[in-house]
């Protein structure tokens, strides 16, 4: 009797699995050998706050993630060293689709909620999250380091970007479940530029 | 009498103060076109711990300290953003000769001491403080962004460089001249990579 009582239980929950597996987003192989040389991208460097409607295709979206943080050799260790190698900065994308925590080891966007976290009306938001104790320094200097690989991706991409520590944060931490163990640190409105700041 | 006791001390002053100026390393242009493209120096970004002893020309020094945090605007800004615009973060540069100040402005070396600061026998450290009471937070996210622009510099210029929080620094303060105003956050010992790293 208990088996048949579990049986429709068990099956919701593998539906409900699947209906989540099925929002994530499978990224692209980044493109190694893309973008503007590294002196042009310093030189090109700037904070751009208005954004055009134009969303970034997939493609950039993962040339985006692998820069801010993907693995870049096969030991597993990535585009932004970290103390200690402790890689304890994470990535999450807003897009108009919902949001979704950044795994580098699966190249995949994990579906997170449907919450509209986009700020500044740009079409993607990055935010910058820290598994550390508040006051740790060297979880501001590693998220730094990770916030400066979208600044110059956007810079060689002619993408637009601003790193931010304001935002609504009771909201944001809500959005996207964080944990009491993760701290939210910066946030990076990523686009195209509108007219106005060209 | 005054007039002609003080003479002496002024002439002595002036004549020390020059021989200060002469100390002082005028950098070149940097190379606005030159380097690696982002998303190869983000490939090959990795941290290496051990040096050839071979030394940058001054070419490759000016464009290294540009990059880390040098002025990219019209209006002063900097290849690294800041918190506020504050451009809190200021780099040092310990080489064979002593230690100086980076001053963007004149595009200087400005000379500091005759110290031996140089770090895991590479040819170059840099060295990145802040202007900044310790524990704010955008301190710390503020130099992991001009530690990150140093890492992928070096990586796009095929040399070899590793940000480090730990150091002498009780010396490393002595050496620079730094005041109880100036926090001493990171260095980066940059060089060429030995032939065992190749």
């Amino acid at each position: 009797m208990k088996k048949l009582f579990l049986t429709p239980i068990l099956i919701f929950a593998a539906a409900m699995l699947c209906a989540q597996e099925s929002k994530n987003i499978q990224l692209k192989t980044p493109q190694k050998n893309k973008g503007a040389k590294i002196m042009q991208a310093l030189s090109e460097r700037k904070s751009t706050r208005v954004f055009s409607e134009k969303e970034p295709d997939l493609q950039t979206l993962s040339n985006l993630l692998w820069a801010a943080n993907g693995i870049n050799r096969p030991d597993g260790k990535r585009t932004a060293p970290s103390a200690m190698n402790r890689q304890e900065v994470e990535v999450y994308a807003c897009l108009k689709s919902g949001a979704y925590f950044y795994n580098p080891q699966k190249n995949l966007l994990e579906y997170v909620s449907d919450a509209d976290c986009l700020l500044r009306d740009a079409p993607v938001t990055l935010y910058l999250t820290a598994r550390a104790e508040a006051g740790n320094n060297w979880a501001y200097i590693d998220t730094g380091i990770v916030s400066q690989n979208i600044s110059l991706f956007a810079s060689a991409f002619g993408l637009a970007t601003v790193p931010q520590g304001s935002m609504p944060r009771e909201k944001i931490i809500k959005d996207l479940k964080l944990t009491d163990k993760q701290l939210l640190i910066l946030n990076h409105p990523v686009g195209y530029p509108a007219e106005q700041n060209k």
